[in-house]
């Protein structure tokens, strides 16, 4: 078969490559109906990631079953759509719905699997991996059925990350098809004011198709005070992060309002990676910041007094004011855990 | 009155100062009867933090109502507990719940307020700050309730922001108060098992009176290793960071299973603050990662199907796969958005 390979940075070649057949028996092919290129192949494409001699390509792809091996219950024939990487439906993080890190995953293209630019693609996990369309679709349809392999569940998870929901206030941060996709997830799960960054006139008219409602050309600070002049000064309560640069993604934690939600898809490509990238790589949940005090004062106060809840078990010094140097010292020795002190 | 004020690292001193009134209609004067030092007192004590001349130190106390401004419903006598920050209860930030990011707030001792350790303290926005006790408290359970002015109310922020709940599996990072009452408002909430790092003997045997089921004394990667270990190789699903170091939050992002939650409530000090720090600041949750897109499709594919989800405008190019490498170079010049390619 022939398929799309990258020998080095910028040579992007198709070539003949083996038919793939089922390996296991949960295996099965698929032929490519459709395929495309997406924003983040052009990291390898560029050189900024390396790549092996004879990389396959493309994560994205549709298509038909046309072989199984024997455990696999799709049938030849069907058409599916094949996630951005595959995954078991059993192990931990599938039954999560972690698909993405899924135990025995992997990726379109990566270590010796085919790449969706290609004729044929072998693919792992079949029934878990594929999912079928009840009907052969009209081909004026398969367009959309493919973004649903990458950009619009990307865009769907970024909005779903940041809590976006009936009545939100978004600010979407990007330019590419991921950013417009995450608009229209935006407004899909009822969003009403849809801010996004943008001076690519062609692509804020599709955001605009899409549900977006406020166009910010100014970038970087400017962009941050265009926003809160937006938002009565506050930020928007939900922010998705569809770049990874350095820069789109302070831009969005600070046009965030305070207590809001940064849903953060675009792969790091960050100054310092740490602890963002692993975040990122193992789908985490960050929050936190100075304790809501007042907030919990009501709700824990009760139980303190009822005697259920007693940390005072964390002094284990107590000095009259007029010692509290003597406090502040052992505290620094760590020869006390947390001093009291009585005025 | 008397307070403690620090003129340059290292030197607390207890020194007479003006007494202070209330200077607003809504100011009262509390007469502190408990206050106690924080872990991040140490911070200005140790000259991380700059601090002005007779800087005022302390802002965690209890006490009693004293003095009020016309407008203050509290009634003098009344016991009372200060969050670490006051908050005027009507902006955005507290009407959200977020009552440290208050808009006319501001933390005790800071920027001319008075601090915690001295005998009377101004208390702004009085009704909207001060939590009242019902009943004059009995001496022994006031060390219980100063421990909701910070540390036991910073542990809760830390598990609520981690989603703990009944059944929980908890790591818990950290070695001082904060991180004793996270294990303590873990259990509270339902966690069912509550991991610990910690070597200090005395420590844990207080966490493990608060609730704590396991105490892991390796550090580093090797906890990180322990912790797997100890959960079917996954890492726990809801970890509380209370140090606020660059190897604790390393430490508590890589000991959480994928699809996990960290709170972190430790105030940062990393060798590179940005994003994080911000995230902190703003008391913003960030979430996301490469996309759960095969949990996604069944949601998503009904509503391509039916016509009312549809992103295929973000193609903008259609090309035979042959021409592969013509729609690498449309889209690293940015001349195309997405490209199809038809095999």
């Amino acid at each position: 078969m022939r398929a799309a390979v990258l020998n080095e940075p910028f040579a992007v070649a198709v070539v003949d490559v083996p038919d793939p057949i089922p390996e296991t028996p949960s295996d099965a092919v698929v032929e490519v109906v459709a395929a495309c290129i997406c924003g983040s192949d052009l990291w390898p494409y560029r050189g900024v990631h390396p790549t092996n001699p004879q990389q396959r390509l493309g994560h994205e792809f549709v298509g038909q079953v046309v072989a199984v091996g024997p455990d696999v219950r799709l049938r030849v024939g069907t058409f599916v759509i094949a996630p951005f990487s595959w995954s078991d439906g059993t192990c931990p993080a599938c039954r999560d719905g972690v698909t993405v890190g899924c135990t025995n995953g992997g990726f379109w293209g990566q270590d010796g699997a085919d790449g969706g630019q290609g004729q044929y693609v072998r693919v792992p996990f079949a029934d878990a991996t594929l999912v079928a369309v009840p009907d052969d679709p009209a081909p004026a349809l398969v367009p959309a059925l493919l973004t649903l392999s990458d950009v619009l569940a990307t865009g769907h998870h970024a909005a779903i990350s940041a809590q976006v929901g009936p009545g939100s206030t978004v600010v979407v941060v990007g330019d590419g098809a991921v950013w417009l996709c995450a608009v229209l997830a935006s407004a899909r799960l009822g969003a009403e004011r849809i801010i996004i960054f943008g001076r690519h006139q062609q692509r804020t008219a599709i955001a605009r198709q899409f549900g977006a409602t406020d166009v910010v050309a100014e970038r970087g600070r400017d962009a941050v005070r265009a926003v809160r002049d937006l938002t009565d000064g506050l930020g928007a309560r939900h922010v998705l992060e569809c770049v990874g640069t350095q820069e789109a993604l302070t831009t969005a934690v600070h046009a965030a309002r305070r207590g809001g939600f940064v849903g953060f898809v675009g792969v790091p490509h960050l100054d310092d990676p740490s602890p963002v990238s692993t975040i990122f790589d193992r789908s985490l949940s960050l929050r936190g910041g100075g304790a809501w005090v007042r907030t919990y004062l009501p709700q824990l106060l009760p139980d303190v007094l009822a005697g259920t809840l007693d940390a005072s078990a964390v002094f284990d010094v107590t000095l009259p004011l007029e010692q509290v140097a003597d406090g502040y010292a052992a505290m620094d020795s760590r020869s006390a855990l947390k001093v009291l002190l009585q005025p």
